[in-house]
């Protein structure tokens, strides 16, 4: 194995690894001796929960915040350069999508070293699929503004962009926020404008569900509160 | 199991699907006795592959293009009000997403049919995991347009984004024009605007590579020809 930077997925929420990753994740995480990680108690569970026979002493942990310098990433990728590969351990979902992992790969990428991107579970990707809106043309946007006037106005550019670039737009919200969330599209979205809602992605309570704004606003609403949601808007 | 349209995703080319597909889509897949597909030849071949045992004969196979249409797609979904859930295979990674298969998604929201993405590899995801580039904010655009003008307006307009919105930008080509989409990209792009290019992701012959345009400029071309590619821009 030519000695390189994996990135890892990790199941959303408690859900079975084989649900989620190919088990040729598993032969990749056995051969690894160094792991750069968020959070190096919820990346042990994980190593155990692929393999109980783990031995985790015998493994070494960088671990990765928004705080950590690019000198200290840059001294993470080092087992690289002596001939050991390096996992990137997400703490939920895939690397690099919307944690500080992509700070290691752009450095990783810098220093010519290979990246090899492993296959899981993204709730961006799969509530896309779900969601019948178009995935030929489809942007992410992370979070929204807080603050109600600058919320608004980007609710509405994105709607403009769903009409004038064909285009399906993606968001997320701190899930405690969701039911406000929710409202601010009801009241600023036209009623032909499709929503849809897909809360705990992969868990036994996953839940998806595309209306019209104007169907969504006859309905009791979805409790939403404190789960894990992706919001989708398109025609 | 309650009766559901099971997105189905496929390898991207020549891959064991261990290498790439969790273990618990094969029993999704065993469960089921109707399939949506765009190629009857290729989706037995991915069933075979995925339990040697299953009984195509048993099995029934509806066709989708881009030229079915709406009331066939419903006819489709008729086994689903039978109690009998029906899995959407695509023809390479996942269905949806670049394929006919959101139609048949969108249908089954609008008929308030459960629908259940199953995991799988993504080239979008994947090459944007590899690249490096900010995965809070980012849009996937399919093809560019082939004429000289247009292409080369549109490439200005998605690097512009960069800029003004912090958003990476990833397309599409297809392989046999891959040589010429990135020479167009080289001529046009600024120095320092980055890019990623991933070629055959999950194949042996992976390759994924991030550089600055006045980088890639001096280097000897890659040979693109022919190759699966997903092309990103980011600063």
């Amino acid at each position: 194995m030519y000695p390189s930077l994996f990135l890892i997925p990790v199941p959303l929420g408690e859900t079975e690894p084989s649900k989620v990753l190919p088990s040729y994740n598993r032969e990749v995480i056995l051969s690894i001796r160094h792991f750069i990680v968020e959070n190096v108690r919820t990346a042990r569970r994980f190593l155990k929960q692929t393999d109980a026979g783990i031995v985790i002493d015998e493994l070494t942990f960088y671990t990765l915040n928004k705080y950590t310098s690019p000198e200290e990433v840059s001294e993470f990728l080092k087992p690289i350069e002596n001939g050991y590969s390096i996992g990137l351990i997400s703490e939920a979902g895939c690397p690099a999508i919307a944690d500080p992992g992509a700070d290691v790969v752009a450095m990783a990428q810098q220093k010519n070293i290979k990246v090899v991107p492993l296959v899981g579970p993204s709730s961006i990707l799969l509530a896309l699929m779900a969601s019948g809106f178009n995935g030929q043309n489809f942007a992410f946007h992370g979070y929204l503004p807080i603050e109600n006037v600058a919320r608004t106005r980007a609710l509405k550019t994105l709607e403009q962009r769903i009409y004038s670039d064909n285009q399906t737009q993606l968001f997320i919200e701190t899930p405690y926020r969701n039911t406000q969330l929710l409202e601010d599209i009801l009241k600023n979205g036209r009623p032909l404008t499709k929503l849809c809602i897909a809360a705990d992605i992969t868990l036994e309570s996953e839940w998806i569900q595309t209306l019209t704004v104007a169907e969504w606003r006859k309905k009791q609403r979805p409790n939403l509160s404190k789960r894990p949601c992706l919001f989708a808007l398109y025609k």
